[in-house]
Parts: C-alpha cells; structure tokens; sequence
C-alpha cells in the first residue's frame, strides 16, 4: 500500500476521495489534513472515517502523493513545498490550471500565487492526457463544468467536424455539492428545494478555462443550480461543419467520432440511442454523452457525477497513473 | 357571480384551475366533471374540493365559460357541443393550437378531431392576442414551453432584432407537474428525485407550436425534467441583429425592447438585474425575464409557473376576456 | 383598512405575514422593518414585496398592531415600548409563552426579559382562548410543534378521555423552515435533503410550553428534521382512560370528542377516514387531525403548515380578534 | 468465485443485490431473471447491468445459492424448487417469515402458498441468528422495518430491561424506495416530494412480524412515509423495567446493554453520543442506534438503508454465512 495525504478532507470532494480510497486495493489516505495550520483537528464527517488533523507540512515528507483539495489561491503554497520534497501532486483547486497567470489574476482577481509552477503543471484531463500525466509531477484536475463539457467537444474539434465560425452553446446545470460545503444564503435548503436558477451568466469562472483547453473562445457556457446533490448534466449545442450538415446526416458523423474516440476508455460511454441521467453517473466515474440531431444543430448531452469524474475521481484516475498504478483502481 | 364548467378538474391543471376560482371575485365553478361519460365521481382531491362529476355534456347549458383539461383528442367534440351552445370555450389541451390538420395529424399521430374549428381558434398567449381574445368563442390556451419561450422572444422577433439567419437555442427545464398525474415509471419518485435529463431531444410535440407562432422553424428546443414539481425555466439564446452586435451593447438593446413591450403588464416582469428563480414566480401568474450577455451571444432566462401562466393561470386570464371581467380576476 | 406593522419580516415568519396581509381585505403592512436600529435596509425577498427598513420604535405609533417575528430575547423591549403606545402586540417569539420566568431562564439559558409583562401575555391557542385574544393587548402566539400537538390533545385532557398516569408520546417531524433562515451546517441543502434524524430528544425547547399548556408533564416529546421544507406532522400516542380502553372502541370515542370539539372551527378538521398529509394543509391554516386505534393505544396524526397555523396565520387569527376583525381574514 | 442467481432482478432490491456482488470477491449473479416463465427478458436498469432473463428454473441448477426478490407469494414455488435442487435460498419476501400459516392468511389475505417448508425457514435477522442461518438451508430475510425495531429492541428485551406491562411504541419513517418500483398514484412524484404522512396505522402487514419476533405482541408500530429515496429511521419509546427507572440513570443502562450486545458487531454501532441519520448509513449495511432518557421513557432511535441492511445487505449477509464465505464480502 501507497500512503498519501489529503489536504482539506473535510468538504465535499476531500470526502469523495476519501471514500474511493477506502476501496483502494494500493494507495491509502495515511494522512489526512485541514487546509490551516493550528487548526483543531475536526471530527469525522461521517461515523467510521478518521479525524482530519491541522495542516502540518513536514507530514507530507512520509506519502507518495497529495491531493489538495483547499480553495484556489491556498492550494500553491502547499504544492510549491510538497514537490520540493518530491512528492506528485494532483491539486483539485483552479490554482494550476489556467496556463496564463494574467488570465489567472482576471479570473479569481488576485496575483497568481505560485507562477514559476505553472509550467510545471499538466491539465489532467485525464482520457486527453493520459501521457504526460504520467509523467507529471504536478497535475492540475480539471473543473467539473469543464470536465463535462470538454469530454464531448474535443474530439469534434480536433477533427474538424465543427462549424469553426459558429458560435457552441454550453448549457450546464449542477447540484448542489458543487457550490461547496460552506454554508450560505445560497445553498440553504430553502433556496435549493424546489428551485432552479441559472447563475454567472456571462461571467463564470470556468468560462476561460474551457475556452483555453477548447481552443476556442466562441463557447457560450451558462451554469444552472439544480435541486440536487450531485451530478451534472451539460447539453451542449453544436453545428455541424459545412460538408456534414449537406450530407444530412450529421449527428451520425459526431456520435461515429465520439464512440470511436472514447471506445476503449472504459470512464467514458457514448450512447447509441437514449439520453443519460443523473442516477446512472452518480457515484461512478463514468461520462455518459448522447448525441441527437435537432433541427439545424446537433445536441451533445453530458452527465457526469461532480464530485466523481468532475473532481475527485478523476483525480484518483490521475495519481494512479503517476503513481504507477492501474488508472482504474478505487474506482468503480 | 357567473357560473363555468371544468371538464377533467381531477389533474393538475384541473385542479389549478379549481384552486383559483376559490378566490376568484366574479366567476365561479359551478360544473366539475371528468372527461368522460359514465364515469364513476371521483372524490375530492383535498379536503374541501368538491367531488368531480361523471362528465355530461347537457350541464355545460347552465355555464357560461367552459375549459377543458382533457387530453389532446378528446377536448375537440366537448368544445363543439359547448361552442354550439354559445358558450365560451377556454382549450388548455393541444386540439387548437397548430392552424394545420396536416401538421397536427405528423405531430399528434392521429387526424385532426375537429378540423372544421380551426379557423375559429385563437392562439391565447394573452399578452400579444389581447383584443382577438376579448372576441373569441375559442380560445387555444398556449403550451407551458411555448409559453416561457414565446414571451422573451417575441418582441425581439417582431422588433427585428435578432440575426435572422442563426439558430435560436431554448433549452428549457420543468417541474414534473408538466407530465401530468398519471402515474408511470418516468414520474415514480424514484426516478425523479436527484435525478436530472433532457427527453423529446429533437422532437418534442411543443416545437410545432413554438416555430408557428415564432414566425420561424430555426428554434431548437430541448426539454428537461427537473426534480422539482412545479415551475419551468427556459435559458434562449439569441444572435442579435449585425447592427446591434457590433454596437457593444447588444443585450441592453434587447433589455430595453423587451422592458418597454411588457412595461404595463402585470403579470410579465423584465428584469433591471439579476436572474429569475423558479420560487419567485411559483403559485403566480408571473413570467419574469433577464437578459444579459455572454460573448458572442445573448442570453434571456424566462421562469413561470408551469401550472400558472403555463396553463391555468393563462386559461383564466383568457376566459376573463372573454367574458368581460377584470383580466387579473382571481390571479395573484 | 388599518394599519399595522411586522417587526423583522425578512425571516420566514415574516415573510409569510407579509404575503397573507397582502391578501387581508381590513389590514396592511404600512411598517416592514428589521430588527435592529441602525440596520441597512434589507432588499425585498421577492420581486414585489417591500423593501425591508431599520427598526425605528417610533413609527410603532402609527399603526394598530405589531408582529413580532424577532428571535426569543428581542421582543420584549419592543413589545413594552409598543405596549405602552397603546397598540396590540402579537409575538411570535417565545418571550411571553411561558408563565414562569424561572423556566424560561432555566429553558432559554438567560433571564426573562421582561418579567412584569408577563402576566399581561395571553397565550394564543386560538380555537382554546377565542375571548381571552379578543380582550388581550400581548398574545403569546404559540409555537408551531406545541399547535400541532395541542390542538388533537387539549379537548381530550379535558374531558378525562386519557389514563392520567399513562405517558403521551409525541413524535413530531417539521419541515426545515421551522429551524429559520439563517445559514448554518444545519439547513445546508446536503444536510437535509435524502437525509432525516432526531434532534433535541429529550430536551427541545418547546417541551416546557407544550407540557404548560396541557397541563401535565408526561408528555415525552421528540421532533425530527424532514427533508420538505414546509409542514409539520406530529403523531401522538395516548392510552385511552380505563373504562374507554375496555370498552373496546376508544378511538371512536376520542374521535368524536375531537370532532364535536371542534365542529364549529373553520381551521381545524377532524377526519372520519384516512390519514392527514403535509400536503393537504400547506399554504394553509388548516389543522388536520386523524384518530386511529392501534393495539392498546390511540394514534392522533395532526398536520399542519408550521408557517401558517404554526406561525404566521395563528399570529394573524389572533391579530383579527385583538382588533375586531373577522377571525378568518388574510387566510385561506 | 461460486455462482448465484437472482430471481426478478429489476426491482430495487433486485437490482441493489446486484450491485452488492459486483463488488464481491467470491460470489458472482450468473443467472439474472424476472419472476415469470415466458417474460420478455428486461433491459439492463444501468447501462453496464445485465439482461434480465425471463424465469427458468431449470438454470438454478447452475448455481450455489438462490435469491429470492420476487413479491410474497411468488417465491415460495421457486423457493420448493431449488431446496428440491439442494440449493441455498434467501428469500426477501415475506413468505416465510411468519411461523403460523393461519397468521400469514390473516395477514395476506390467501392461503399460505408452502406450509410444509416454514419448518425449514430460518429468520435470518443475522446478527441474532448467525448459527442458525449458517446450517439453514432456507432463510427469511426480515421486513425493512422489522429489522430497524428488532436490533435496538432485542438485547432489551432479552436481559429484561423493559417494564414488561407497559406498550412499546415504534414510529418508523421510510424512503419511498420500501414502496417498490411499480408506479402508482402514491409513489408519484408529485404525491411523495414535499410531502410527509402516516400509513397502514394500526394494521401494517409488518406488524405480526415484530410481534412475533420480539416475543411481544405490545409494540404499536406505526409507518410513515419520508420524501427521501432510501434510508429508514424508527424512533422507539420505552419504558425502563421498575428498578432501572429509580436508579435514575435507565438511559445509560440501556446504551451499555445495547454496545455490549454489539461489541463485535461490524454492521451495528450504538452511539455514546449524537444521534444517528439517513445519511450515516445510505449505501451501507450499518445500523446505527442513540439512546436518549427523555422524561419517564427511553427514546431508541435506530437508523438503517431499507435497501442495505432492510433488504439486499442482510440478504448477503446471510447468503455468505450459508455458502460459508466471509459474512461481510461484498458489503461496504
């Protein structure tokens, strides 16, 4: 067994790895830390788990690998010391994973806090950077929008089966755990239980991170609040390149590109007829995509469960391989 | 206090329709029926409700209003005898919405039940067929999605401010209220509760409805089932007109347009700010609209009550033109 | 119409207020403050509704009657100052329900705040002190787990129907509007939904009220957290007095007393068959109350809307009688 | 790894086993059927599930153990054909959980379907019946209910704790998922979400059960239904036996009862403090149980996953004892 460490195991996502890990058959969470220094160390979250000690740096000196999963802006202090040590890194923040710290400071309104890693840093997506994730030392885990948006669209983009003038639609709607264990007005029960709203529209912080690994800035991306926990659904509108949309046969050409891009990954499964749901991502690290003609657009459908394949899993899917370890284990 | 007639008061928007007229000042259910003859009476379905009659056609004669909850293909042969008797007839099912037999028959699956009505049916999507409605005998009562969708987007259309050439995307999100009471798997708990999809991708029964009152066949239409029960939010996107995208300040062009179309409405609101949420218009007759940009696009959220101004509260509106009472009569 | 005031209306209870005043044919809420002088204003809770202003005790003088909806501790100062401006007072806080201030100090862990106000305090069970309301300048509104288990228990002590040495188990389960609306772990959507638990047994807050009111202190009390947010359903289990209990047929008795108790009231209703449900009296004022044999005990099921016959409509029943209004005004 | 079969896989129960032996290390779900000869075979309910087979009994030849998901009545015939095969069987319908054939008739309304095998029947509430279960060629899987009132009752009632004249009374409140997967108006939607009642008081089919279980027939056991998917929570009023109520101290002595009798257990924990929720346990076999002095009586709170350890994990539980595996494989 491989010990790690876990930075922050008291919200949602330092909860979720700490579950996969229970079943991990190679790596364990031996250390298991708030994000603060002096803190008093905090129950279990649920009965059975451990107690989540105050942050002691010189506690990473004794694990293989560190997750970080503290808010952005906390999480580069503590990757800057745990790869001087040696250590790899997969950090859950959004600290590594806009590659211009100027976009960076635009974005989360504040200096970049550690720009002489950012070179250093893979994005880890995992199923489009299995190689250099590998081989990285530092993997920044890509956001849960992101994830469920960018898993449907590469493929389509890099080969070129897209309108390149056209603008995408990215419609996305979350639950809840996304938003974060913290309390607030916002994600009181009242506010959520049969509610729905969109929110940061137009000005999403996942917006230039998409657009940045799309390669493409013509995405228009509008989140949703759902009255749920978790999971996350992107239903994402395309238009088909010019040859395609004649042939009239479009969603066949992407759904083609799509299953045969993804046809041995086994975290990724693109439906030949029906739409995904929620409840069959949930608490699994699969992306499931449909793909259906709609008039002149093609409709991408993407279901993820958020704190799986949009944070926690995936960034199980990336320690394991740059641990050495098979990219599957701990997940089901 | 005039008398009307529900026919199938036992669904949702039956029963809507029920708890409106508790409280409304001039009009009052006098005839509670199910849709069909020999039907046992059905109980009340909260205390205090009134048991529902074994439908029969003769007591519409004591009425002056009658709406009609049923099912599509069964509202048109009640309708004829109801309008054969001078009354005014409200039609919350889908018979008389589409002008075309032909479109009717692709859509629905079966021919057109009352062809010969057609002519006389007034689309009652009341902010934009006020006068034609004050004079009708039959009044379409619009769809729930067509409803969300046709507000925001109407003046914009009718205005010429939108790109005449590009896709409209509406991707709209329901309450399970819009699937009706019978039970099924797709309504159980089990598979609705924290669980989210989109269905009908493509070819949803709504899209004739929308393109022939848009005035356009380039609106894509996707539905979602929320895990909530009542309220609807549609999420458009729009690509304003080459003039007004060029100026820079597209979505406050388009803010101003629809600020100024609905500026004496009392039951739409468009938003200075901010974004609407389903628990600000549930048990209202309100449609509450943003609009705001996001690149290249812009974005207009629109929430109603499904059960409201997507069916009953709107079929109350109508029916109180039609009878010359105060439009808000029994509205909140 | 005359005149009144809620004090803090941005919580539930006063929101709640708020919106049946905005129905209420003799009463308006010409004075919507917070709780504190000094205070920011607050922005309406809902598009439509009031801004909020700082408490200002002299504006007290133009109105009728007062609200209090602040927490325990706040609404006695405010209650004296509006008491000796002559106005009524209804407080929906706990600061004058219970009559010995020893056991408010030794429940709510600080002195009373105002002791000598007390014995003026009418506690406002509306259906059991009608003409004590009517002639009172402070009501006490009751708490809303106390209204739910007084109401079906209150005619039943009285007439001698239970074993007097038998203990009453009242298992109560509330929605999580009854906790409030500020943020905390507690009402964090995660906590609650797909989720319920136990809380304060054996040491809730509301015993010492609910064991005052009856007249005894065998009533063990235990409430729960359901994952709705509006609605209160206790379920009571008494054992009917030693020759009820031989006779075979106690519920039948228990019933008849309850519906003979109240066959007069228009909230309450006493069911013949069936079982009440949250759903049933949401949104409204209503207390729904079933008697059921079970073994040797009697179940008593009484659902009501915490808001509203728990809180807000209860305090508005007893506004109307304190100023000669129609008891049932404002509420449906 | 040793092969078994689930008859009528589709239900939720069905489909949790299956979900349990796809993570179990040595017994794997080779035959996956419905409940009736001649059925269509059932698409997977996950994409990744299998096919369900339509039923055929010759293919229980293949297997070592037999589980039984079907409704009660179904499964005795197929339980009498695979004992006739020598096969172990776990039976989750209530066929054979009542010793007495004329109490089943009483409680079901027919004829019990095998009377000659409920001498055969073990009940497999595990952690009291491990070495019987272990020799048992047929086990009863308890009620969902039963189990949550039996594990915090039994040791007490055992060591005679508990005022033997004095009524015990369990509210339990479950999931929807207890109601099955079938449609119907009350596992609607719109008739569980927001919504909280009382059901089957005073004649629940699990009760004979309890009674006969506990060796009592003093338990007033009274069901409710939660708007939750999964998870059960049965709060339990005792009363202490004479001399432990003057001691003063009941609670405490019943909580030492309760962790000692569970000292060993891995799938029970008695809390020292705090009291147990749904979310504790959903998706584990764990029952966890508070004990609370709460005026004269003694509160039990006893909180399971219906499907878990009410179900498909006690199920296993059992199925591994008598196929001599490890009890906990399989089980989180």
């Amino acid at each position: 067994m491989k010990p790690c460490a876990i930075v922050r195991a008291s919200g949602y996502t330092g909860r979720e790895l700490l579950s996969c890990l229970q079943r991990h058959p190679r790596l364990r969470a031996t250390v298991v830390m708030t994000a603060r220094a002096g803190a008093q160390p905090e129950p279990p979250v649920f009965p059975g788990d451990p107690t989540i000690d105050a942050l002691d740096l010189a506690r990473l000196q004794a694990v293989d690998g560190v997750f970080l999963c503290t808010p952005h802006g906390a999480a580069s202090e503590i990757a800057r010391r745990a790869l001087a040590a040696g250590k790899k890194v997969v950090d859950l923040s959004a600290d590594f994973r806009l590659r211009d710290p100027a976009l960076y400071q635009r974005t989360y309104g504040s200096p970049h806090p550690a720009p002489e890693l950012l070179a250093r840093a893979v994005y880890g997506l995992t199923e489009h950077a299995r190689t250099t994730v590998q081989d990285a030392e530092l993997v920044a885990n890509p956001g849960c929008y992101p994830t469920s948006i960018l898993l449907p669209l590469l493929p389509l983009l890099q080969q070129g089966l897209l309108d390149p003038a056209a603008p995408i639609v990215a419609d996305s709607k979350s639950g809840v755990s996304g938003a974060g264990k913290a309390p607030s007005d916002r994600v009181h029960f009242g506010a959520v239980h049969e509610n729905f709203l969109a929110y940061g529209v137009g000005n999403h912080r996942h917006t230039p991170e998409i657009h940045q690994q799309a390669g493409t800035s013509r995405i228009v991306f509008t989140p949703h609040l759902l009255p749920a926990f978790r999971g996350m659904l992107s239903t994402i509108y395309v238009t088909p390149a010019a040859g395609l949309a004649a042939s009239g046969n479009a969603a066949a050409a992407l759904r083609s590109c799509l299953a045969e891009a993804y046809a041995h990954e086994p975290f990724v499964r693109v439906y030949a007829q029906g739409q995904p749901e929620l409840r069959c991502v949930q608490q699994t690290n699969q992306c499931h995509i449909a793909v259906t003609q709609s008039g002149p657009l093609v409709v991408l459908t993407s279901a993820i469960d958020n704190l799986q394949k949009g944070a926690a899993g995936q960034a199980l899917q990336n320690m394991n391989l740059m641990l050495g370890l098979p990219e599957g284990d701990g997940l089901s």
